[in-house]
């Protein structure tokens, strides 16, 4: 398997209007989308740092997976997304080294990117997301 | 103020060794540096992935910051460094924006980095360090 870069860090946020400006004024960063990804329950904005984006999840239902991070955990970091060159083998080889998969295909994610996560249990409390973007 | 990239995501870790093997076989990566920051209470190992380093943190101390994070929250990641061109006018200017600093002067890190960490409270929950690198 190869990981080329950090495709982006998943941030939890209450609300994307009131987070935004923390990262356009403070930091001198872009918002350049925002897109709602409703199999996750959540509206995302995108913003770009060197080869990497910082994507800000802000849930759209209590019950949803970053509802309910909020609720237990408060706003941070909730997601790192690595690069890869080919999603199949990359889960299929870290499975077969014993990783606990979240989702064993892979499946359509924010921004078209073909994504697949692994449980935090077996990444050292890091919920760890593969993305290969077959569009390139 | 201008953030190039992510220099580096630090996640908190129990023990060195019995993480590097998921970063090095899982991931792929190597392990390219070992280091302990004494004013920190932690020893670090290295990981470079595109123009990002992740940097694992094992606590010398329970009492000291890591130790305490692990206690309270249990391994996972610990913060997120952007790169700047100039720390101390980085820091300076978020200051007068209002953002809350913990290190209002920058000071030596791990890599002989020169860094400055802004508070949780003022980033919506997200441990964040500024890192100038003056050896380049």
């Amino acid at each position: 398997m190869e990981a080329t870069h950090i495709e982006h860090i998943g941030i939890a946020v209450k609300s994307l209007k009131d987070s935004i400006p923390y990262y356009e004024n403070i930091l001198g960063l872009k918002c350049y989308a925002i897109e709602e990804v409703k199999d996750q329950k959540v509206k995302t904005a995108f913003f770009k740092i060197g080869q990497t984006k910082i994507e800000l999840l802000e849930s759209t239902d209590p019950e949803g997976p970053i509802g309910k991070f909020i609720e237990k955990k408060g706003e941070g970091i909730h997601h790192l997304a690595f690069a890869v060159n080919n999603i199949e083998s990359a889960l299929k080889e870290v499975e077969e080294k014993g990783i606990r998969l979240i989702d064993k295909q892979a499946r359509k994610g924010a921004e078209g990117l073909e994504i697949g996560f692994l449980h935090p249990k077996s990444t050292g409390g890091v919920l760890t997301e593969f993305c290969e973007d077959k569009n390139k």
